[in-house]
């Protein structure tokens, strides 16, 4: 019963097939192979564009070199309050960026409305060299909240950063539970709803370490290159993370395997409601929130499950938290069984 | 005939299969896991010394993120002046180190010798607020030319490096290929012979990706945990770096690996010496230097031998550069056999 | 009536004439002259404690150096969200700490409150890898909402401050203001009180280009030689800041050109709260911030009066925002006269 | 008899008066004032070209930001090898530039020949990721060895820049001695030439401190005001700087500060030679560089003559170096007199 995140699981079977089957024989490093030019690819294929595609190791490198390259250090990235990107990287775009600042907004279910974003770049301030200048709209799809944007919020939300010469990134770092929801083409909901660049992860959805930079204006890259490279993220051998990147697009797989993850956190989610403990945030990934009593809490940890709690200072209104109420992240994975779904639940309302 | 660099090699089969034993379960991401317990284990078994020991995926994030722990941002760094972190890391060192400055030292081949650093460190500029302060000395370990530095050179560098107030840095890339050629013990040629902070190298090795900085006194790592977070270099699915170098270190696989590679590029100088064209510098690791004639080097390409042409511009005074003279770099692997060797030396002499 | 910052002013009579007076003979440069032994001398007394000073032309360098100076990359500064470091200086926090961030927390009339700074340094989040450490607390003396900070509440947040480990930094650009008005001693309002870097500024005061750092722990300050220089902060001509801050500092220059500016400002909220025009926030150092018609503010301007508008998004709830108000920012001077003060009092309620 | 430097002098009087002039009721801060529109008027009538200036106080945040402005911070600047920014800055470009690299390029006298330029951009090894991206090509001038670049020697360094996609920055410390000494019009010797950007010094002139960041393109400062700024170098009380940098460009001040200043270092490199002691390089702008013995380098300090001695490992072959001769450096300055040069003179041939 792991639901603490899906980077606790393992590597999907096809994955770890694939860097057995690539190591054979000699090849160039740094990506001059014939695996990387397949991902790359692959990328285009799936995104029905040529983009310019870099691979990495970790979703923070994905997203601190991607959002450092279309920022001057004295740039401003405008994000929600809660993103990764605010709070869990430890300041990795402050540093990738050169000291850029990043500017949370709030927005309800981890969402920034247009309306917000409007307000935002619309402040007096912006303007003289005494401030920073905002360069870079950050959206997180799949949101910290397990919520999603759809492809017409994102086209609203990237029309008013175009207008105010922002480009837009993605944190795709659940990008495939997302569009795997939505049942929307890759294209749709990136660079045709705006998207300048998108952090693509495969890690939490199945791969071992494999997150690509998409560039959907591959001119827009020019430089990339020797930022990777000086970030340390430019990898000797480099075909085993192409090999990656490569089976977790091929045939779908990785579209099928979000759709399993997804499907885990629906029937988890229909299990707790039934017990009483309905989402506080609708289900649209493969994440899970909800309210259980502090008690339900300690039971489950006590049974071996595995999950965090968070701090419930930005619920939805409708939320009824009781004095014992904990607010909790049930995160599933390609990985996840029914079995596990339906113990943790029915071990929560026991 | 692959001697480009021994990361053109894939990945030993002991190292795979670790991977694929890892590969079951869940388990809590970030190095909050029993194999990262368990390579560090082996780390301090192999150092004979209670070390702290950060797993990274490049050489280059590893030597950047020990240095900049060591540098403060207005201080310098002393390297040879053909060192892989001064010429090849596109300043990785300058920008985890936020504008570090590196000092490039002559020596004959490719090692630093007491006198020269002595030299550099008792220029009387030092000091003032004008200047750099000297804060780190970085030994390659084999060096960038396939030379490699004894416990007694190491020790004469290192006093000397203290008694000014810098740490000692070793990239040990290569490390393996000189303990295995020294046949000395890794405490002896390492803390005991003065390193304080240790670029620990298994990809070159035969990992996948995996490298580790290793901090001999505990204490001087703190804070090293963020600083690998916001470089990035934090893997999620942290298990599968930390898998490589416990199979690495284990049953002294690591050892054997780098005999392999060190025979054949015996083997290699020896053959080449016959027809004539001994290594420029002396063979202690796994990369022969020598100077052939344009037309053998032409003759091997068509033949599909891959290797790199360097500049002969640091030559020792006995080489023999004649007219038609290209200074190549042969690097052997764990994976190099012996019919390929013979097969280059044939090609390059007939 | 010119009342947009403190800064429009010139020059103190007694400042420029120490400059003049200083200008004779040669002298070596970058501090190592006797008139920068006398400032530092001067902070010394001033402020009772023998204090390491470094010299700067401005406050953001003066607020950036000394900030960077205690925090790491990895590091979070907690200040109130309209501090001068968060809204008006481009970033130079972040650019000097290599990539800090600066986390603003909410507060009436401009400061922080000891229960705000409990809550934000107890949430959950701090301590792992993932998350930026807290290491400073910066006050803004006077605050830009122009309310100052008593002694003990000053020991109350470097109390808290210092039990989580933060070191505590004074913007003290108004320090003078501030001190004229509590009628406090220096040493009293801050390294007793708990400061342990202040930016002492001289600029707003009546100097030409002035600010000191002072390190109340002279420990603390090694580096910071280093670390102005690179940043390109210390002057060649340096006798020339020195004397500045020497006179600034002699005979209570300081306190007498505090004690008129403050003495202007109470004038003109006397004359203001008359005409209906009460300040919104406590006039507690040298600026009135009251909310006026658009219909004054537009005959102000037409008269040449010069001035800035506010957002009024963070009012104190008793402040009666009416459909036309208009929150303006009005800022005194030692170079300030009772009659503009009393011209713009009359035009604003004409 | 202070030779030091041209900074330990003060103040040149018509630059003091503009001090006193300029310092009368109130303006704007931040530029934003009629003294410093005057100020780039004046630099747009000398350099014959409507270029972009920005004003700072010191040469070394002059020639960091106008550096970091055209160099990714993958980047290398190429300079003398003891180019003030190479040795005397504290990486302050390394600072400014985020992690850029400085290559050192040996040269007679001073000065980088076209062929030594040449030779480091062909070097095989730029353009892969794996290395630095040569960005800038930085002149001093005059040289750190008192030598100048003429014209046409610039010219020819410029297009082989150029023609590498480098651009090319003047450090123009001491560019009114040069331009004294050519008698070349500031426009022949500057953009005219091929140089793109210029750090224009008034400082070692004869001001307090002011230096100009000239952008002989417009559009090319772009983003330096929020660069300036977030370096904590634009001043609030700007006027005072403008004013200082208008004086030293009205009626030639500037050029008839320098004429005394070079005609002081003939004067003492001609009595000096009489004495034997012929300066070592040509003494083109105000500075001589020359070998004496310990015995009268030691009798001139007792006499309270102040000066630096150099270190001798990069005399031409011509210069005569005795077991007791000791490398000094002498600098003249605006307020240098005849009767101190004779002084130096006498006692160092006593």
């Amino acid at each position: 019963m792991n639901f603490a995140s899906d980077n606790t699981a393992g590597v999907a079977p096809e994955i770890m097939a694939a860097l057995s089957r690539v190591n054979e024989g000699f090849t160039l490093g740094y990506g001059n192979d014939a695996w990387t030019k397949r991902a790359e690819q692959r990328i285009a294929e799936v995104f029905n564009r040529d983009a310019a595609m870099l691979l990495v190791t970790t979703g923070t490198a994905c997203n601190a070199l991607a959002i450092a390259h279309f920022t001057p250090p004295w740039g401003a990235v405008l994000c929600h309050h809660d993103a990764h990107i605010m709070t869990d990287e430890c300041g990795a775009p402050e540093f990738f960026g050169h000291g850029i600042k990043l500017v949370g907004l709030r927005g309800d279910g981890g969402k920034i409305s247009p309306a917000i974003l409007k307000e935002a770049l619309e402040k007096p301030q912006w303007g003289a060299p005494h401030h920073v200048a905002p360069s870079v709209l950050s959206l997180s799809q799949a949101t910290e909240a397990g919520t999603i944007y759809r492809p017409d919020e994102i086209r609203a939300l990237a029309d008013i950063a175009h207008a105010h010469n922002l480009a837009v990134h993605m944190d795709g770092a659940r990008l495939g539970n997302a569009l795997a929801r939505m049942n929307a083409a890759p294209d749709e909901a990136t660079w045709k709803a705006g998207v300048d660049v998108l952090s693509f992860g495969a890690t939490k959805g199945g791969a071992m370490a494999a997150e690509a930079i998409v560039f959907f204006d591959r001119e827009r890259a020019a430089g990339m290159d020797r930022r990777r490279k000086r970030g340390g993220h430019l990898l000797s051998k480099h075909r085993f993370v192409a090999a990656q990147m490569d089976a977790y697009l091929t045939d779908d797989l990785w579209l099928r395997l979000a759709r399993h993850a997804n499907a885990m956190a629906d029937r988890l989610s229909d299990r707790l409601s039934s017990a009483g403990f309905a989402p506080v945030w609708p289900v649209e990934a493969n994440e899970v929130f909800t309210l259980i009593p502090r008690s339900a809490c300690d039971r489950l940890k006590a049974q071996g499950a595995a999950f965090y709690e968070r701090m419930p200072d930005n619920l939805p209104k409708t939320a009824i938290v009781k004095p014992d109420s904990v607010l909790v992240r049930l995160v599933t994975s390609f990985a996840t069984t029914a079995e596990e779904v339906d113990q943790f639940a029915a071990l929560a309302s026991a």
